[in-house]
C-alpha cells in the first residue's frame, strides 16, 4: 500500500448553487483542505448567510460576474438549464486560465452550450460533470463532506487533451473518494436513461399504476411489504428536477422505456411458459452482479 | 395503555416446511411461549435433524401422515403447490378438530383445493393465510422469531364464521406482532398482483432491459448509483418461488402488467408534456403515503 501522493489545494472555488451537491462539494473540500477559498453564489441572500453560518462557504454573493471573475475553478452545481444560462452569463468574466465544471444530470445540451460559447476554447475552459450522488433529501441542510466518497463520478470532457488544471481538479475529485469515469456527452445521456432514468421512470410508473389499482377501494392497499416500498422509494423524488432531467433527454429516456415496456409484455405473455424461469434467471444474474458492485 | 390479554398457548403445532416462513414461525411461537409442542416436518432428515439441533422444533418426522395426526394447528409453509399436495395427504389423517393454516403467496388455488378436498367442512377447518414477511434471503438458517413483528399477515376465510380455534390461531399470530387482514382469496390475489407481484416484474425488467442496453459494451454499467440498485434488489429473488407465484396467479398480473405497460407509454410520450409533471406528482403523493405506513 503506498500513500497517496499530496494533492495541491485548487485556488479559489466558487460553487454557484447550494444545494446538495453543491454544499457537499463545499464541505468535502474543506475538510481534505483541497481549496484555498470557497465562494459561494446564490440567488437568495438567506440561503448565502445560512451557508456562512455553516461554514461550508467563506464569502457569498449574489453577483455571478464578481464571483466568477476572482475565482480559479468554478462549479455549477445548480439544475441543467440553469447551469446551461449561468455559464452563458459568465462567460465574460472568467479569468482566462479559470477552468468551469458543472455537476447536471445530462450532459449533452450543457456540452453543446459550452461549445457555443467559448468555440475552439470551450475544451480546455470546460470539462462537464456529473457525480452520481444523491440523498433522499435535497437541501444544503443534508450536505455532508463524505457524499462523494466511492461515487462514480462521470466527466464528459469536450476534447482528447487535459489540460493542467482539469487534471488537478480531477485528482482533487478522486482525493475526496470519487471513481472518475470519462465518456461522450452522447454516451453519458445514453448510459443515464438506462441506469438512472428509466429506474426512476419504472418506479414512477408502478407508483401510478398502484394508485389507479386502488382509487375505487384503498381497504386492502395496507397488504404490502417492503418490496412495495423499495421500489416506490424513487417515486418520491423531486418532480422539477426530473422534468428538467426528462426535457433535457426525452430521446434517449423514450428509446429505454420502449424496451422496459416490451420487457414487461414479454414477461406477461410468457407467464405460465417455461421461458418466464430463464428470463427471471437472466434478471437475477445482472441484479446479482451489480449488488456485489455496490456498497 | 392496557396489558394485552393473556393468550393461551396453542397445543402441538405442526409446521411443515423448516423454511425462512415456517421456521421463523416456530421460533416466535417458541420465544412467546405459545405453543405446548412444535413438530416440523421436511423431506429431508438433515433438515429436520439441522431443526432440532437449533431448537426450532420439539421433534421432527418424514411421515406427514404421522405427524398430521397429533396436531391441533398444521401450518403448511411450503409453496402452493407443494401445500395442496400435502393436504390432500394429511386430510384422512387429521384430528376432528385440527385446524390447518398455509403461507402460500397466492390463495385462489389453496381455497380451491381445501373446498375440493373437505367440502362443507373446509371453513371451519381451513384458514388459508398469508405473512407478508420476507427477507433477501431464504431457509431455515436466516429464520428469525422476530420476523412477523408488524408484518401483515393476510387471512382469506373459506366462510363468514370463526371457529373458537381460528379465533384462537388469529389471536396468537396478533401476539406474534402480526397486522391481521381479512379478505377473499379472490381479493388477495388481485391486491398482491399489484403489491407484491408486479413491483417483483418490473424489477425483473429492468434488470432485463439494462442487461441488454449493456450487452455489448459494459464499460458504462458502472455509471449507476444506490437508485439502480434499490429498484433490481427484487430481481434477485429466487425464481423457482416466482415461477410458482406467476403460474398461480397469471390473470391477475397480468392486467397489473399490461396496466404498469401503459403507465410507462404515457410517461413516454408526455416527457415534454407538462402533463409529465402532474403525473410525476400524483404518484409522488402515493409513494410518500406508503413511505409513513412503513416501518
Amino acid at each position: 500500500m503506498s500513500m497517496p501522493a499530496k494533492i495541491a489545494p485548487l485556488g479559489t472555488v466558487a460553487i454557484f448553487g447550494l444545494g446538495l451537491i453543491g454544499g457537499s462539494l463545499a464541505r468535502a473540500l474543506r475538510r481534505a483542505n483541497l481549496a484555498h477559498e470557497i465562494l459561494g453564489f446564490a440567488r437568495r441572500p438567506a440561503l448565502l448567510d445560512h451557508a456562512r453560518e455553516l461554514n461550508v462557504i467563506d464569502r457569498g454573493s449574489l453577483d455571478a460576474a464578481a464571483i466568477a471573475a476572482v475565482a480559479d475553478v468554478i462549479v455549477l452545481a445548480t439544475p441543467v438549464e440553469t447551469s446551461i444560462a449561468l455559464l452563458r452569463q459568465i462567460a465574460p468574466h472568467l479569468k482566462p486560465q479559470a477552468l468551469v465544471s458543472d455537476v447536471g444530470s445530462t450532459k449533452r445540451a450543457f456540452a453543446a452550450a459550452a461549445r457555443e460559447i467559448f468555440g475552439a476554447t470551450a475544451a480546455p475552459r470546460v470539462l462537464p460533470g456529473h457525480p452520481m450522488a444523491g440523498r433522499e433529501h435535497s437541501g444544503l441542510d443534508y450536505a455532508t463532506d463524505d457524499l462523494f466518497a466511492n461515487a462514480v463520478w462521470l466527466l464528459t470532457p469536450l476534447g482528447e487533451e487535459r489540460t493542467a488544471a482539469q487534471q488537478h481538479f480531477m485528482a482533487v475529485l478522486e482525493a475526496l473518494g470519487a471513481r472518475l469515469i470519462c465518456c461522450t456527452p452522447e454516451e453519458h445521456d445514453r448510459t443515464l436513461a438506462y441506469t438512472s432514468h428509466l429506474p426512476q421512470m419504472m418506479s414512477t410508473a408502478l407508483a401510478l399504476t398502484v394508485r389507479r389499482a386502488f382509487a375505487h377501494d384503498d381497504r386492502l392497499l395496507g397488504a404490502h411489504a417492503g418490496g412495495l416500498r423499495s421500489m416506490l422509494r424513487l417515486a418520491a423524488s423531486d418532480p422539477s428536477m426530473w422534468e428538467q432531467i426528462a426535457s433535457s433527454n426525452p430521446d434517449n429516456i423514450a428509446a429505454a422505456l420502449a424496451e422496459a415496456e416490451s420487457a414487461l409484455r414479454t414477461l406477461r405473455e410468457e407467464l405460465t411458459q417455461p421461458q418466464f424461469r430463464a428470463d427471471f434467471e437472466q434478471a437475477r444474474q445482472l441484479a446479482r452482479q451489480l449488488r456485489h458492485e455496490g456498497n
